[in-house]
């Protein structure tokens, strides 16, 4: 087989950097090889030692420094210039050729996702099939108005990548009572309805009422796989999902 | 009267900042008192010089040392820190009183709009009415592709924020070729539909068509006011609109 590309993206601190190295285990443990590629410029402390990485060709502060840019203006520009020097942050990996590439994207969304450069990359990367996870944060989900607010930008950045799409449910296990809640909001979108009834009232009620039944109708509210990082809940889940995806089913779990 | 705050959010780029300056520049010659507060803590450059500024209480490059974060960890930081700390931020404007609050977010909208933070300080900022505007990058949006995807991005961050909402479109100077048709798409989906089917095809054309057809039966593909900070094109127009949201369309404009 070639190399199966895995992208995650997701709201800051949605859980991408802790489920990548994870995943990577997960797969390394079924007898994969994997590699990750990290495109977070501002990466620190990433609990995965990643082997191509962003990092290597630019230093953000240098960015900052040089062209007197804040933090915002150094990350757009990082990953703008990543996109054009693509083939060098991945030039270890074209040579090891792994059965897995698990990219990690910046830790906001906004400069992979609305830029042109993010979609350029996912379509440059070489790969032989490619999935995009969405992180949807548990805990910020766990909310009905934020879960309509998040399925609304799940549909955004949908669109902005032409590659199958994977919506999880990250931090399981934090937020362990209330997964049930959140999963049956999915396939029942009258109960989202009861719980935004009760968290707000008058035009944010009807407002928020209103777009879910938007998205329902149109079939946008997905099911997504609850899954935790730390416990590996959910994981045999998500990789039949991948292998579903990007082998057509065929033996990519044990 | 009391004080009317406008807050302006966009994606990186869209021309938050500059709109924000060419605002008050144009409310104060009709005679009003305007205040700027910067909500940004990686703002560099800014073309105006701010009243209240989240870079006196908060050094996004300390925070960046002292706690070991890059650059998405330290703008979130703040931005919550700002939230907590929103009295200090705002202590000379509490005193001076201004007619107008113009509020520039940080340049990312995530660590703004996707955190508790964000809508805490547009609930908690103290004033007698608030409008958000929602600032659609012209470049981006006058392809139909990322029309749609920036619609739904709208429609999710309005639910983030329960207070009136205005919907730009930035740069129309540097677009002029282009506004009389992007206008027409949020009149007449059918054209946007057509220009869609034109930019794309297969699977991508379909998602497209599917969600901009859901957005447009919900009623969600509103108008947007073409702007320009540059040649003040559209500041009649908006300044109207905001007279309509802001005092219910007593003698805002002169």
């Amino acid at each position: 087989m070639g190399m199966h590309v895995v992208f995650s993206v997701g709201t800051a601190g949605s859980g991408k950097s802790l489920l990548t190295s994870a995943l990577r285990e997960w797969l390394e443990e079924k007898g994969w090889g994997v590699y990750i590629a990290n495109l977070d410029p501002g990466a620190r402390n990433l609990p995965y030692e990643p082997d191509a990485d962003i990092r290597s060709i630019i230093d953000i502060n240098e960015l900052m420094e040089k062209h007197g840019l804040g933090p915002n203006g150094a990350l757009i520009l990082a990953v703008d210039m990543a996109a054009a020097r693509l083939h060098e942050v991945l030039q270890d990996i074209d040579e090891a050729s792994p059965d897995y590439l698990l990219v990690d994207t910046p830790g906001q969304m906004e400069p992979f996702v609305y830029r042109p450069s993010g979609p350029l990359i996912v379509e440059q990367l070489p790969g032989t099939s490619k999935v995009m996870l969405f992180l949807m944060d548990g805990w910020l989900v766990s909310n009905p108005l934020n879960y309509v607010s998040i399925q609304l930008l799940a549909a955004s950045v949908r669109l902005r990548f032409p590659v199958p799409f994977v919506q999880l449910l990250t931090k399981a296990d934090l937020i362990e009572d209330q997964v049930d809640r959140v999963m049956s909001w999915s396939s029942r979108p009258s109960e989202l309805e009861d719980a935004i009834s009760s968290s707000s009232d008058g035009e944010a009620y009807l407002m928020h009422r209103r777009l879910l039944s938007m998205l329902a109708r149109g079939g946008y509210i997905e099911k997504p796989i609850p899954v935790s990082a730390v416990t590996r809940a959910g994981f045999l889940s998500l990789s039949s999902a991948l292998a579903n995806i990007l082998s057509g089913g065929e033996d990519l779990q044990d």
